[in-house]
């Protein structure tokens, strides 16, 4: 399997990572290379507390006044996000994305709308209100969900470290996450797409991986969670809990695209998903976001609509394409970057590139036609 | 126009109120006259704060043990309500459900998560989470939705005074509600549908109604708003803020639905908030939840799953019918239940009955052919 | 209830039909005054065959070439229409909108697709295939629809006799269809929307009217039905056949909106709708296309994408009420434009304008504050 | 890669073809393993006419008076397959499920409708209507589509044959489809779910396969695609045209699986696409359809509806694996049992076996662990 080294921030830059697919990424790999798109965390480590909010700025400027074009994908929704309906309905979004654990959905909305409130006092008066988005994952296996520990403070200094060079791995929303029984947590990559027209665009994917069972881990088109449970059938031990996992999957583009492509775009995500292993298991919820920082739309209907050439319908498949690589490869950024967690009552994931050290030879027998290229 | 003793609680019973449609009413025209319905409210009355917490239990028992089969229909998605991702996705809902506003969506929801977990620790841990289930209008023109003032203990207390004999009007969630200029809030009604196979089943309505412009206002089919706005012209000075409301539409059912046919049957409120003049305006979430108590899912796979005897798809437009009607009717009961609120900043919204108080006469002068009847 | 001189053509100008709402029709009170929309029909009306072809025209050029934005809205999906699925993904429309029998679309569609590929042999082979869009529903009861008498001429007909000033009633599409009891069909009406801004844009709708159970006939707020029922009860005996109608709603506008914009829009056809006294019974297949006269997608994606500065949201409420009025008008015109027909089996459904001769006593008394008016 | 002996019909019983996942097959690996589901087909081999129909008849007895549970999902919804609005309202089929060209599904449709008059006079009449449901692909290189050569006889012929044993590749619907520059066509496959519960079930699927680039195929996680690329350079030329494609995924289970369910299931047949590498590009109409044998629903209300125990929802995973590896499978047959064929204007599509002789030694390299297994 072709490898490259990782421009990922935080990260030993000499390591290398499984590389998917054939497009080129992005200076950083990140989806912070969609320009204007950042991202920030805030980490619960103490304990039985293995937490955190993940915010991914959508652009630079107010996004309440300036709102941004976005749209979902509910690929199967056994999840508890809030603030889908209404961009289904309007096709903006209108805050930070936030990502945190599943009880903590209630406290991180009720922190958005204080955060957009204190910036425009008009919100719920003279003007409508706002629509909190906030996207999560059960990490109750590390972290003690129930404690709810993440509080307004937490999306706060999340939204202040956002940056262009963020970390991944187990940081954030993503510090209790499990995945094909491993350590989880947030991955991101980005892929440039030309399009028939020749023109150039940039996608980005940024995950909150926290599903998958081991026997179906798929890298790269190879079997790898299998010929992990072959050479080391201790591990079928630990996957005793059943799945109960899920994903978010956020896209951001500077592809001009009206919602409805948005849409489109963001089923694709289910692809990069797929290729991973996944069915979309019943208890996993699998959520996708894609937004377009190319145009934005104002909130006061005294400000100018913008006059935006939409991209042609036939220019979409390179970003199908980059969807779905860089959706794929942001869940391998976050298997990899993870790091071993100890949480909740002792419970352990440890890290895949610690628990299988001998990852790149699973992985590393090629077919002679690769082998020769 | 054929007017009915009501018997709606906390009312005087002598009174009469705008009667719709008909199909003949349950014994107390509430939701609650479908078997096992109850409701409770908390109400918040101080000052700025004028909002509150409504609670409609759906049956008896635990509902996340016996989830009860449900369905929404997202008829205008400018809305905050939690939960209706999972909702669609697995047919069910497992938690009471709750009213309150838009800014207080979060602690509530926390709150369902909170009293779900004290009752079964091994939610979000051995089991898988639960889905809070939460509907919001904006009181913010009579509330301080910015003061976020619902807590927890509203909920509680909203749970443990649900009952059969509940109060409408400007109560719990509906206390800073506004409709059609007048003081809006919760609203019951419930209908009997006689099946062509001559089965009867009950179907009962609870609205937030926080919706409407004067002109629009519709009354069993008078032009109630334009004659209002006719006979004192002073009111069109009220009316300044643009329409920022929502109502939301909850349907219970006896009948054995599956969850497709709650969806169907959920779609049919559109029919009844048309009929009050509505056309679904842009800044108003319509969402309605149908639910059947006729039938549990059981949480735990080792139960078994129930064999139902669905209804024969052909037997639904008697419901259908009720539907429409039960929520015109609750509409109805919302507005004329109400009492006069004065809330933030000295917004004040006056009640119907008081503010029109000749709305008898607008509504009295009838055709022949129903004054011979 | 107001009245007004209408202004359709083909009709008696001298005559009066009832009117619905408040906002000014345009000059025709038809969806042709949406500029460049024509409407054509090809009537069958031998014996037993009672049918026909409605084609609405939605602009001027070769809308193959240069595809129209639009959109649907399923209001209640027991229909057999054709083309759906692509134009929600795609949000176009490529052919003439067709409207005809049940068991006609195959025909239809198939006369579309010919139509196309004479036009354009690329089509299905350097090109992509094109979508035929065909509406439809069940003139069972007067027309022998088994004899599938509809064919490819009859399509080429009604495409060639497209204009603006076309007929209603027992034409086209709606010969054979029935309307709550009464002789249904099509019937058209348009409505001038002035936007906040003050920008004035023209909403058209036509509709083929084959639904409603005679009790329910509501007629701008008045139960005529009722009414007729009781003056008439020997009506009760013509309405054993069970409801088994549909109507097709088809929404133009000359105002610039997205396709996620004009589901919207067509989602409000459901409010003029349900003011007729329809609940959207199970056995209706209720279908809005809402579709926008502003823009164009090039088929080719050689040919550049239009800049379109589309409406701020908040602009869409006085084209949702144009909506429901001019769905809730054209049904309307559906009905007292019609003709008695006598068709299959010597069925017979007589038009309400002679059925009910005293329909402007029915509905004439009003209230006392709108006669001061 | 695994392989095993092939038990399909109509092939060299000695012949290996390549073996997806990990799931047994039931005894034919085709979707007749799930009782009572037979299929049929009518093939046109002349000259530049290269098309035909398939169906699948979900079951014994009348599918009208009994109707099949079923639900759709529109993966991408570039696609004109008639019948799905009312599959998705309803929950139920009442056809044989066709399959066939673009250009045939107007004739289709009605050759079922007149089946379906035929045997049952009152269709239309004294009841209501019938819901043809015929799906398609553009087989336009191979086919003159044009030509429109499919007729009503074709349609009957493929019922009269259907059969269990039944041939895969160019026939039927499948005759001038192509699929990754080789020909496609007809596919099927089976897989054995066990649930927790250890209740065993069979799932089936079918496929129409005309879609996919050559680049992008993958067979059992290998990118053989790529590798043929490589060793054939050439191959690059023959895929001059853009991918205009689709594929149809019907799938059947005997497992009791209420609609909501069996639209999750049929959301599933997205995740087995993607493996063969498809990101469900914009021109591809990509469309599933799920039905349970386990039951049926009474066409006329006047007999008794099934009370059916249907799956707990954790039971679905097993199902969801076999859905994905059915779909995939399936595919894989497709492309393997199709034969090459040459069609419209002398354009010809290999079948794969023929054209990539070495195929066995493109997907034979296999790691160490499992060579050790």
């Amino acid at each position: 399997m072709p490898e490259q080294p990782s421009g990922a921030s935080g990260a030993d830059v000499s390591e290398t990572l499984p590389r998917i697919g054939v497009l080129p990424s992005g200076p950083r790999d990140l989806i912070s290379d969609v320009p204007g798109v950042t991202v920030g965390h805030a980490t619960l480590d103490h304990g039985d507390v293995q937490t955190g909010v993940t915010v991914v700025m959508p652009g630079e400027g107010d996004t309440f006044l300036r709102k941004v074009p976005a749209a979902t994908a509910v690929i199967n929704g056994f999840g508890k996000s809030a603030g889908l309906i209404q961009v289904q309905e309007l096709g903006v979004l209108e805050t930070p994305i936030a990502l945190t654990n599943t009880f903590s959905v209630g406290a991180v909305a009720s922190a958005q709308i204080r955060a957009a409130v204190s910036r425009h006092p008009e919100i719920g008066r003279e003007w409508s209100t706002v629509n909190p988005l906030v996207f999560e994952c059960n990490d109750g296996y590390l972290n003690d969900i129930q404690a709810m520990a993440v509080s307004a403070e937490h999306y706060a200094k999340a939204c202040q470290e956002a940056t262009a060079e963020f970390a991944q791995g187990s940081v954030g929303a993503g510090r209790g996450m499990s995945s094909f029984s491993f350590k989880g947590g947030i991955g991101s990559a980005s892929r440039i797409a030309t399009l028939p027209n020749d023109q150039r665009h940039t996608l980005g994917a940024l995950v909150l991986a926290n599903y998958g069972r081991l026997e179906t881990l798929t890298v790269a088109g190879q079997p790898l969670g299998r010929r992990i449970a072959a050479s080391k059938p201790q591990k079928a031990n630990e996957r005793a809990e059943p799945e109960k996992g899920s994903i978010i999957m956020i896209i951001a583009t500077d592809a001009p695209l009206d919602t409805r492509q948005l849409e489109r775009l963001a089923k694709r995500s289910a692809a990069g998903l797929a290729r991973t292993g996944s069915v979309y298991g019943h208890g996993s919820g699998d959520i996708a976001l894609a937004f377009s920082s190319a145009w934005r739309v104002p909130h006061l209907a005294s400000e100018p609509m913008p006059a935006v050439r939409m991209l042609h319908e036939s220019m979409l498949d390179p970003l199908f394409d980059a969807c779905a690589e860089a959706v794929e490869q942001a869940i391998v950024h976050a298997l990899w970057r993870a790091t071993t967690v100890t949480g909740r009552a002792g419970h352990r994931r440890e890290a895949i590139a610690n628990a299988v050290p001998n990852w790149r030879d699973l992985l590393a027998l090629q077919h002679s036609s690769e082998r020769s290229q």
